[in-house]
């Protein structure tokens, strides 16, 4: 595509305003759609978005609209960049403005809660698999990092390379340096999962346990992201590349992290249910680690860390002593 | 072994005296053995390590002494817990008091300098290979957590299951779990070489680079210790478990970590020779990456990392440089 072409990013959270701001610098013409009215006509007007990005302001070349026709009109590639659970309606929303000529790219990192679906099985499902050229990137993308033009790196995956080759042309920069999969399945895996380890890294921190345990947590969780991954027909080697091993530290390191936070504020002893008031941006992890656990029991998959966080979460389990549990599982060969 | 037996700590470093304090707590009657007879009689009068190790109060059943005799004398054990330049020479002299019944465990992570000698070949060297029963313990553990009683876990290895076996009975505890394995290179492996990634994690941090980088670099390492370790002999696998990929976090992470604080002052603008002139403790990563890139250039293997540690620490090459070049390598597929 020409520089010059337009970009439709749905979405503008931390994530979605972040892509349409570095894409704008690029040199992208960008439609940046915000569901809510008033928050589109704030940014459109302030051009700083305040709640999720504010530091960072939009030039011109970011037309903010609550249209989505608007948003996608003449756009050659439409971004999906919105919380896991609203894709769908989304998606069905914005499907009469997308051709199949358009490149769609998932940017979403999360499993849909009541079909266990990867974000691309749910456009898919929407769009029809057949209509549509479809990618994912995903990878440690701390946000607010990637806006400041602080380097970082990022996978961009699809079943056809050609399209994989396109995202990575799209966003490749010195400053965000872009590879390419063929492995879907375990690209978006490994951006939905890591949330859920996480949470139990934050906890492991609001308990005051130590990096020694954070760092057995790590190993382990990427052990059991596998575990489920491979048994879903990801291939095992992405969960090592940045996708995987490489979001899955960025997020577990980050005070940044939602997820991280979430289990930081569990860890301090905040019940859920007062963290979930408080918070102003969705915690992926919370929602996946309940999706992750079903698929897991589907098939037969031992899952330790993410049965904990979801217990913690939801059935008030105390994180200490679940931690010490996970902690002091019966001694092996490793 | 009975709890009643003795075991020796060659080393009152930082880690070996937190070994002798874990182990007295469990019941056994520990020689700790220091060379500079100063600060063996110091220890010895006031019970604290202060320079290494303060807050820990050892118990009277550490007998902390300048005498490797009397350390070795009636011990059924004796660990290894010394800076890795140092081993030989102690080892050497340690040998007329090692008998063939001692289990002999390194507990040191490094590389011989002019040799590029795992620390067990270097024991075995001097001891004889068949004369004596050889075991490693690695993991993430910093050892100031470990005193403290947080939770951690360790990986020992030995090329007979029964002597890491040993090794865990020794050891195993609610709060130090031990896990066992017959990779004993690449057990060693992943404990010395992480040391030269945690310097360059040490260098995104104290450049600000951020989160998203410092994944990136932790999964390149990773990559990069792997290609070296296999090469060598090691099992990839183990690379993924506690020894390496726990151990590997651990120490990226944690600014108690020696190497990750040399790195920070790297990237702060500090010049190595004035850092080596202030550190009281040795950082095993300097050494490590001289040799990992020599055995790297005898296997025709790339480490892009670890130079460009070793030309940050010895060509004074600049970090902020170093750290873009090994970022923007040309874009591929994962």
């Amino acid at each position: 595509m020409a520089e010059s072409d337009r970009i439709a990013v749905l979405g503008a959270g931390n994530w979605g305003t972040t892509l349409a701001y570095i894409l704008s610098q690029r040199g992208y013409r960008i439609g940046l759609w915000e569901y809510r009215e008033d928050l589109a006509r704030d940014l459109a007007a302030l051009r700083e978005n305040r709640i999720y990005l504010p530091g960072v302001i939009l030039p011109p070349e970011v037309d903010v609209t609550p249209s989505l026709g608007q948003a996608l009109q003449k756009a050659a590639v439409c971004l999906f960049a919105l919380p896991s659970q609203s894709l769908r309606e989304a998606c069905q929303q914005a499907a009469p403005f997308i051709t199949p000529h358009q490149l769609v790219i998932s940017c979403v990192k999360g499993l849909e809660h009541h079909t266990r679906l990867r974000m691309s099985q749910v456009i898919e499902e929407v769009l029809g698999r057949q209509k549509i050229r479809l990618a994912v990137l995903s990878g440690p993308n701390i946000a607010g990092e990637i806006a400041r033009g602080m380097p970082a790196t990022s996978v961009a995956a699809a079943l056809d390379p050609n399209d994989a080759l396109a995202v990575q042309r799209i966003f490749h920069s010195k400053n965000f340096r872009i590879y390419t999969s063929g492995d879907v399945v375990g690209v978006e895996l490994g951006g939905a999962l890591k949330n859920i380890i996480a949470i139990a890294s934050g906890m492991v921190d609001g308990l005051g346990l130590g990096a020694n345990t954070k760092g057995a947590l790590i190993t382990r969780g990427l052990a059991e992201i596998i575990r489920l991954g491979t048994a879903l027909g990801a291939n095992q080697e992405t969960f090592y590349g940045l996708s995987g091993l490489g979001d899955l530290v960025t997020t577990c390191m980050s005070r940044q992290s939602r997820n991280w936070n979430v289990g930081y504020r569990l860890g301090q002893g905040e019940r859920w249910d007062d963290i979930q008031r408080s918070l102003t941006m969705v915690a992926e992890g919370v929602p996946t680690a309940e999706s992750a656990l079903r698929l897991a029991e589907d098939e037969g998959i031992e899952m330790p860390i993410s049965r904990a966080v979801y217990q913690i979460i939801f059935e008030n389990k105390d994180p200490r002593q679940a931690m010490e549990e996970l902690m002091t599982r019966e001694a092996k060969p490793e």
